[in-house]
């Protein structure tokens, strides 16, 4: 099918198993594809929109009582919708960060979170994840003393990924963030891989922000993503507008300037409304995504030479391996070089493996069922044995 | 329908004529719907992402060929998608706005342009708009100098709406550019209302940015938008990042920090991109529009007591009307007080008046076929004749 303007109509979830690292959370659910079709059209959730003139207030659909929800889940005092994870990040930064401050990152940080940072005018000071790739609580407190040495005081903010997105490793926030508190620095939880995936409890972690995102972990369309805080930090990053015209005197009432004012008015803010009774469901059922994600680990590491090199047992379903020493042997006599292994994975019905990798490489087995795994978990060692690697 | 979690679908635009101010340019073509179904997943168009790993550099679906289009359709050198006008705004404002630099917006500014100039740090400083309720050049010119005296030098950016929200008046872009030139200071052209509308030359008006939004006139699912600049311009606001991480030493490569990266990942770029063709082709009959919307003005004005706030003739679908001399005098005693009006409209199939509205309204009648804006005249006439109010 075409949808015009050469777009061919995408199939990939619905022909394929999907394993690609970053759209496993993001698939929709039945509720918000309808939802989406039923709200396309540009500012279609503003119909009801009346005073005080904010997205986060309109009843009907039922917003207002969709943020509560939100906020409510996550253990958190308010929550509001934005435009990707990303933009949660920018008004966090925005709101804490001036030229020249030193900001908390790790060595695993996403991209996004330096953009913050540089949007700010901050300055990026990583904390080095240790050799099993995990950032730790003792090497956030020697970062912490060394950017006091160097800026002469703590960071002003520290950006936090409880499961990053390099090795899907499950970080010790909590510990983190508590050693943060006792240096007075406010700290962002990251949840873009397990806000909508898993259970989070802000209170419980210890966060000042939660933000996470709609595309890629809360069945969503992009973009789309949720900012959540505490009431005390509600009153700085979600603060009221307060410029005036100097000619009108016009004021902007409750329009946060954080968030541009409105920012989700259709198609996204209703497909995460819609997915959200089934994500409030399967975060409570993440243990069985590590059962399955477990099937195929064992099926990689049978075929010798391949290596996990996230931490393992695994404790998130996005993945990094190394098949250096397996497919990777393969490409070298391969006529399709590294290409074969994609290619030869597409054959058997499984998409999102960058095409031409053979070394290092990410998947993500979320949101499949056992049976899904199960023939991933043959397909890759089918792949191994129609190419001569030995399979324990 | 329900569409889970408390949402209604939505049938608005299939049951009534909708003539909302803000909605008439963004209800979806066909295309579009199809498109966003195809493409609603989560990170739907990045399936094809490869290096350099930015959106606007996808090869499939053509996102890159799209951005092109975009660009020389309204004759700028370089155009990145947003999510919303607002965003295009933010970017440039932090981009050329230091704490207390003056900026030169208008009596009618759109309150995102408040917000982006207070998110920079920025003071508004508004041009006047006459007793018709135009901006001039001369007001321009005036406030410039008056700017220049106040600060001590010229304002850092102008953001000029070309046709304003409050009263759909088009304003001399064109001359209000020439003469922020002459003082060096870079003109935003906001489009919110007038690209994908309206026919649109960014070199012939003189713009340095031109903005436009998705969700409002490109017939595109929310949140959506356009920021288009020069070449020389786009070497500033698209900037590339430039941040690194003191421990990793990582970079990351062309992402820009204005956009935060990539900016709409799937349904929302793909409705942009599947409604661009019918929005190219619609914006070259807006005389069109003018004729249908003469329909609705004159019989307004048949009704005694109505007045046309807005510049008369109409140069824009988007109107101002006055009824406190006619349908606001029958609400005084009517037992549905104001909202008698919006009732019977409704009643009538016709959606998108402030129900309770009946001194001063706006609407908008874009979009309309012939037979329908025939159908509205007749009525706003029968609502007045069945009310009492004299109709000439």
């Amino acid at each position: 099918m075409k949808c015009g303007n050469g777009i061919e109509a995408r199939q990939v979830n619905e022909l394929f198993i999907n394993v690609d690292p970053i759209q496993a959370g993001g698939r929709l659910t039945g509720d918000a594809i309808k939802a989406i079709i039923a709200y396309g059209d540009g500012y279609s959730v503003c119909d009801n929109c009346r005073k005080p003139n904010r997205l986060d207030c309109i009843a009907k659909p039922p917003i207002a009582e969709f943020h509560k929800d939100v906020a409510a889940w996550l253990n958190m005092d308010a929550a509001r919708m934005m435009p990707g994870a990303r933009r949660g990040f920018q008004a966090v930064a925005h709101t804490y960060v001036s030229k020249g401050n030193p900001v908390l990152l790790t060595s695993l940080s996403h991209y996004t979170e330096f953009l913050a940072v540089e949007g700010a005018g901050g300055v990026a000071c990583e904390i080095p994840a240790d050799s099993n790739h995990l950032v730790t609580p003792d090497a956030a407190a020697a970062k912490i003393e060394e950017v006091k040495q160097k800026f002469g005081k703590a960071p002003v903010l520290a950006i936090i990924d409880h499961v990053d997105y390099q090795y899907g490793n499950l970080h010790d926030f909590a510990g983190i963030a508590k050693v943060a508190h006792q240096y007075d620095v406010p700290v962002l939880y990251n949840g873009a891989y397990t806000v909508g995936t898993m259970p989070v409890d802000g209170k419980v972690i210890g966060a000042d922000f939660i933000v996470g995102s709609g595309h890629k972990s809360m069945a969503s369309p992009a973009p789309s993503g949720v900012l959540a805080t505490t009431a005390e930090r509600a009153k700085e990053v979600f603060r009221t507008t307060g410029i005036t015209g100097d000619v009108t005197g016009r004021k902007f009432g409750i329009k946060e300037p954080e968030l541009m004012g409105c920012t989700l008015m259709g198609a996204t803010l209703v497909g995460m409304m819609a997915s959200f009774p089934h994500v409030k469901e399967r975060v409570k059922h993440f243990d069985k995504e590590l059962v399955n994600n477990r099937i195929v680990m064992e099926a990689l590491l049978s075929i010798e030479g391949t290596k996990i090199l996230s931490e393992y047992p695994r404790k998130h379903t996005l993945t990094r391996v190394d098949t250096t020493g397996s497919f990777d042997r393969v490409a070298e006599t391969h006529k399709k070089k590294g290409f074969y292994f994609s290619s030869a994975l597409n054959d058997k019905g499984i998409f999102g493996l960058i095409p031409g990798a053979t070394r290092i490489w990410k998947f993500n087995t979320y949101g499949m069922t056992e049976k899904q795994t199960r023939y991933l978990a043959d397909a890759f060692v089918a792949v191994a044995q129609e190419n001569g690697l030995p399979v324990k």
